[in-house]
């Protein structure tokens, strides 16, 4: 009975954290205003009961009985493996000293004020103390859950378990290696017009069409939801009740379109997440308390960006849904063709900020990140000379002068929030797509067939069966291994670069 | 320090029910369909957790300490006196068996299920094992809690503390003695016209009315939301986050105003909690598990009948807002006065259902519902024999026959719930609302001329000042005995039900 006590115990932790997340759900989406006052206070006392749940005397208790009934079992046995999971979680936790978490919790609080006051006066000296307080402590977080070879790499293991400082450093290298010269020979062709992305869009139209797409690609509206927010997110509560949010320009199509359709990516894979393990250990991130079913960051990304860009973004999806596109904003598309259409989301251009980047130049902005909170964290490079190397990388990298530090170092709230080591996720979701794709495309023509012809649901079946219904079960790089034979590789995505902007942008295929 | 640990204490117990709360609410606007399946489980590990909390021995240990610390203390200590409340939250939890509580919500489970049929079926019979062994259980209950003179007396303070089987009795027939009259009495006068309440009203119009209604006089929409479900509630997470819902019917107007004034009046007494109790043990209700601020089930609804009745349907409210009602529904409301429509939305109609109930002969539901209540509970009513006891008390208070028992006793989901107990608070929500206002009119008349005026602030300062900003801290009749003289009395009541209805149906004043 004590397997059984244990999952009990990890059940409870599951409705705790689900129970956060729907009180964050409702803090962004529906809250008054005058609501923040105690809705910290209550977040807050989920989590931490979730924490000292997981970590307490009878959780420990009933952990070793299970250890001890379960040792006899194949490691591969669902059983073994959870009880392995939850031992994991709280050595994990057992690691951190509560005074740090308390610490890194303060920091969070002033940090993120100054940080805000900061990016709006364009002034990175004044939020530059609080970064230095954030890497510091984030070093001492290193040191407390241990490392083999580089502080970051105990950081990145939280949200992409496998990858280290070096490991990411050598996949950059190719993927820089292969995206530049690409870039360089788009940005000298001529770009495809899309003035008419910005004519007038009204917003319950783009919201209707919206969800008309997330349905479509099989986002499953009675276990779901759209709310419109600020910035978009998806979250879960479960496999049963899975809701997304996304934002309307009036004036700007694309980010409604594509933008839901990432987010409906990220809810299909919590949707459908095997049943069998709602409330069990690989449902839920035990480390970072927070209740999601995909198994890293990374292959998480790896859902929102394949129906965002794979699907979403392809000629073909427009040529089947372009002229119902057309019929709900025949004005302002009139004559667009399906094809200028698929030119002109897919237009290229260089900028400052991240979350506004083109599919081609978006990794260079990852990269520059993670590449920078790598040298922070060995202390290669200093607080004070990173808004130096921002711009540096940008130039770089784009070609473009950062003309202030809004516009660079501080665009972004991850490190403000104290998170440092996600942000390769997206690049890895970038990456990982592609892989799948390729070989879905290779190995089940009839399901690439189905695609091809706006029937979603073969490749939704394929992705459950190689990647969703995993949840946290199995590795990234067990799930990759197993559906396409090997690990995480980036040439199927440079592959797909390539042969996308070539074909928009009219270039040469290489020799 | 015990005392400040016995508060924080609490204050966890708070932010767990207020959170289970937030999850409650979610689940009647929100959430899809699907999310159902796991809600619960979600809900019920907060109630749980808080429970366990309360009882824990950390709490107690908390408490003894604390208990030593505060008794050199005045008795009327606010420290001293959340200390008393706090020990007798824990030495209630501590006499129910967690098997009879486990037992309870079983039951529920399959008892509303069962009920949700027979009702729709208008079949008593196959409901009625099921009150059998809900009334069997509410005895144990009422055994376990303990009481002086009859063991409806122990379920009843749950909801209305002080009152008793016996004090309600005499409550009720001083109603009845005062209000059977009347009621014959309009009766036998000729109705006003009211058909034009059921014209078309669209939707969109009546949410912003409403709306507006609440604001004007006081709901604080920057601490509120306003939502709309099919059975109408307000709910509050800290004074802070305090949210509404009603109904809108297309063919029937009052429901959405009267009933987004009611639930307004709900929120009132909510959003006027003193801050300084926010997260404490008169924030919420201990022995309940339910975060509620109002100091008990009647004097909450004392507010929302005060607003609802008193104020919104009041001669005086529609002299002021109804031009503007009509210019709301110019088509619907053509040729109609303020006079013509404040007495359609009074006009007297009894009826089976107690929800649709007008303000006269809403007292017969509820007094019928708990005279037999207590006889169950007393064992002089067997269950078989209340379908005949219903009918007889509807052919007795308001000379009806009742056609089926889907119009009778299968009406309200309380019993199948397992919540009984809890009728009386919406007839002494009228009593007391009635003893305030009469209190405010003949004590300040500078309040009573602002509210004459369509200057709602006055008495919302008066009504926090009585009522609201004492949250829990006091009884219903400390609070009635400071704010008028006097604990509950039925005479305000009857006076205002007589002076208005004899104005209403033109009726001459009793010699």
């Amino acid at each position: 009975m004590s397997y059984a006590a244990l999952t009990d115990e990890i059940a409870t932790v599951n409705d705790l954290l689900n129970a956060a997340s729907v009180l964050t759900w409702d803090s962004r989406t529906m809250m008054p205003q005058g609501g923040s006052a105690t809705r910290g206070n209550q977040i807050a006392t989920l989590m931490v009961l979730a924490q000292e749940r997981l970590v307490s005397g009878n959780t420990r208790k009933a952990l070793e009985k299970a250890e001890a009934e379960t040792a006899s079992l194949d490691s591969e046995d669902p059983k073994r493996a959870a009880v392995a999971a939850i031992g994991a979680a709280i050595a994990y936790h057992a690691k951190i000293p509560a005074e740090l978490l308390r610490r890194k919790a303060e920091l969070r609080t002033t940090a993120q004020t100054v940080w805000a006051k900061a990016r709006a006066e364009k002034d990175f000296g004044m939020f530059s103390p609080y970064l230095e307080q954030t890497i510091a402590l984030q070093r001492e977080f290193a040191e407390a859950i241990g490392y083999a070879a580089h502080p970051y790499d105990a950081l990145v293991a939280l949200y992409e378990p496998g990858e280290t400082a070096a490991s990411l450093r050598g996949l950059f290298a190719k993927l820089r290696e292969g995206i530049q010269p690409l870039l360089r020979a788009v940005q000298a062709a001529e770009d495809p017009p899309s003035e008419f992305l910005h004519r007038e869009f009204p917003e319950e139209l783009q919201r209707d069409f919206a969800l008309k797409l997330a349905g479509k690609i099989g986002y499953d509206m009675n276990r779901g939801r759209l709310d419109k927010t600020v910035h978009p997110f998806e979250v879960s509560f479960t496999r049963n009740d899975v809701r997304i949010t996304t934002k309307y320009l009036r004036d700007y199509l694309p980010p409604a379109l594509f933008g839901t359709l990432h987010e409906a990516g990220h809810g299909i894979y919590e949707q459908n997440v095997d049943p069998e393990l709602t409330r069990t250990v690989f449902a839920t991130d035990l480390l970072g308390l927070y209740a999601v079913g995909g198994t890293s960051y990374g292959a998480h990304e790896s859902q929102s960006r394949l129906y965002e860009n794979h699907i979403g973004r392809s000629r073909g999806f427009w040529d089947l849904h372009f002229s119902s596109l057309q019929a709900t904003f025949p004005e302002a598309l009139a004559g667009i063709t399906a094809e200028g259409f698929h030119r002109a989301v897919n237009r290229v251009r260089p900028g400052f900020i991240r979350i506004e980047a083109d599919e081609l130049t978006y990794d260079m902005h990852i990269m520059l990140r993670v590449e920078l909170e790598i040298r922070l964290m060995e202390g290669s490079l200093a607080v004070r000379d990173l808004p130096e190397a921002w711009r540096a990388a940008i130039k770089a990298d784009l070609g473009l002068e950062v003309p202030d530090d809004a516009r660079g170092v501080l665009q972004d709230i991850h490190w403000s929030s104290g998170t440092v080591g996600s942000f390769s996720a997206y690049t890895i979701g970038n990456v990982m797509a592609a892989q799948l794709m390729q070989t879905m495309r290779s190995d089940k023509p009839e399901v690439a067939a189905a695609t091809d012809q706006g029937d979603y649901a073969p490749l939704r079946g394929w992705l459950t069966e190689a990647v969703h219904r995993h949840g946290r079960r199995h590795s990234r790089d067990t799930l990759l291994q197993r559906a396409t034979g090997r690990p995480l590789d980036p040439a199927p995505y440079l592959d797909y670069l390539n042969a996308k902007y070539r074909d928009i942008y009219r270039l040469p295929l290489p020799a």
